[in-house]
């Protein structure tokens, strides 16, 4: 049995990697291990899982591995149902790994494993009962802490803050719905609105341009980063308008739940206020007229890309 | 103190009434009293507040009073801070009502109130954990049930899911957002609805025309419904509209907290099929992606206007 100050390990299983972490009870990540992926083998991914937790056992003694996988789980989370950027379909994940690894195994979404570590640890650890994650990386992860529980849902969708329909008949998703935050207001969305932006006023995107050695086809979401920071007026205007969908989505969330806190995650939040100034400021004017209420501060994350190893590890222990 | 078998009051405040109930442990309300209220005067409703209660205590022993009012509530839910459709602001109600009434006074949000009745005793007494309520009035009132608790959120302003915004730039909403579901998928909605189509295509609305006298500025909700039951096209084509915002409303908020079971309660929900039909229809479709998944029941509520009285009187015995 696992008792509140062992060492655990965390695994985040990601489209293109398995990063495992031994983990203290402080959160601190002592020691890791990483293989890259190929997402649509899964007999492949559980051998690296294996892998990974092996490599950290051989110098670590742990009583516990949590493992947090992008994908939807079954209510007794044992199974992974649907995993939209691996191959797996309603795998039996947790027996697959504890057949070969002698230790209790967990699994967990890594959005809500990502969500509890900034919970636990990071930028919501001054809340008591409650906070709301929004991932913005290619698409919109997210994770929901109330009551100091995770929010999975009757059916283990909660939390899919990504796929709420902001525009009526809007953009496609990968989802099936049309119009979801997800197309406004991810990295991708970023890159979009970036490109869109210098196709019709190039003037506004030299850095953007010399970064993309002229190939709007080859715009990043790092570039577009690396271009706002350095003035790139198309760039800046991009991060602007994330941050006004984003300050939205978020301002949403707040009239369903109102969490103690708002905590954006994820690569884009590199660019820093960039995005996080718009986003209040497009989330204060959402809210405005609540102006007699307190609201939830909006605040970056801060367990970087080990976020979903230290709350995996974090979950299992307790 | 109040014991789980005790009799207790439950008082309903709305923007036109004041309705008390005397309620057992079972949820049945064994005795009422109403008064008409002026909602622009507060002194005068709390008047009413201790007449309705004084009124049931001459017949009926009871333990505790709970108070169901349509505002927002401080954190202590002592005082309500902002009421639409009330004159109350920042008002010190329930220790107002304690110095006129001897006995424990509980107060709570009426949507709240309302929610907590169907999720004890009504539409969703099957679920065990959670309920969303969406109660389709004048505008759009709800309350959430989470871990067998209401989610009052961290400042008072949870379960406001009337006031997302569905469509960017859309119609002002009276909360100062533009585009709010209330905005579309409300009583409100509906009439309007069907003054537009009525307006467009006079063939198709000719019950409607008839119940409104011709004059469709003094089309009501009501007649709506009985022109919808009786066949008129203009009529159901509203509740077909209400229905679709309504549905992807539902879905949305699935795709946040995925309760066990979805309430639409409120006036329209008298049109039965007419409007839960469609509101089925269009959840299912903006779910469809999620087909592998099981979902959340859409249901219509059990408790009628006694919803608000029933919760809070269970409230407050607990």
């Amino acid at each position: 049995m696992t008792a509140p100050g062992d060492l655990t390990i965390g695994v985040d299983i990601g489209g293109t990697k398995v990063l495992g972490g031994v983990v203290d009870a402080a959160g601190t990540v002592i020691a890791q291990a990483r293989r890259d992926t190929a997402a649509r083998d899964t007999s492949k991914t559980l051998e690296l899982i294996v892998e990974v937790v092996e490599e950290l056992t051989r110098e670590h003694t742990v009583t516990a591995v949590g493992i947090g996988a992008a994908g939807w789980l079954d209510r007794d989370r044992s199974r992974v149902l649907f995993a939209p950027n691996l191959a797996w379909r309603n795998e039996p994940l947790r027996d697959l790994v504890a057949e070969r690894i002698d230790l209790p195994i967990m699994i967990e979404n890594d959005a809500n494993a990502a969500a509890w570590a900034e919970f636990r640890y990071g930028a919501a650890k001054a809340a008591t009962d409650s906070m709301a994650l929004f991932t913005i990386g290619t698409g919109i992860g997210g994770g929901l802490v109330l009551g100091g529980q995770i929010i999975r849902g009757a059916n283990g969708i909660a939390a899919e803050m990504g796929h709420v329909r902001v525009v009526p008949s809007g953009l496609p998703c990968g989802c099936g719905r049309l119009g979801c935050l997800e197309q406004y207001a991810s990295g991708t969305a970023l890159v979009r609105y970036a490109r869109e932006w210098a196709l019709a006023d190039p003037g506004s995107a030299g850095i953007l341009l010399d970064l993309a050695h002229g190939a709007l086809d080859a715009l990043t979401g790092p570039m577009v980063t690396r271009a706002a920071r350095a003035g790139d007026r198309a760039a800046g205007a991009a991060f602007a308008e994330v941050g006004r969908w984003l300050g939205s989505g978020l301002a949403d969330l707040v009239l369903v739940m109102d969490p103690e806190v708002l905590v954006v995650g994820g690569g884009v939040i590199e660019a820093g206020e960039l995005l996080m100034g718009p986003t209040r400021d497009a989330f204060s004017e959402q809210l405005a007229a609540r102006g007699r209420l307190p609201v939830a501060p909006v605040v970056a994350a801060q367990m970087g890309n080990t976020a979903g190893v230290v709350g995996a590890a974090d979950l299992v222990r307790r």
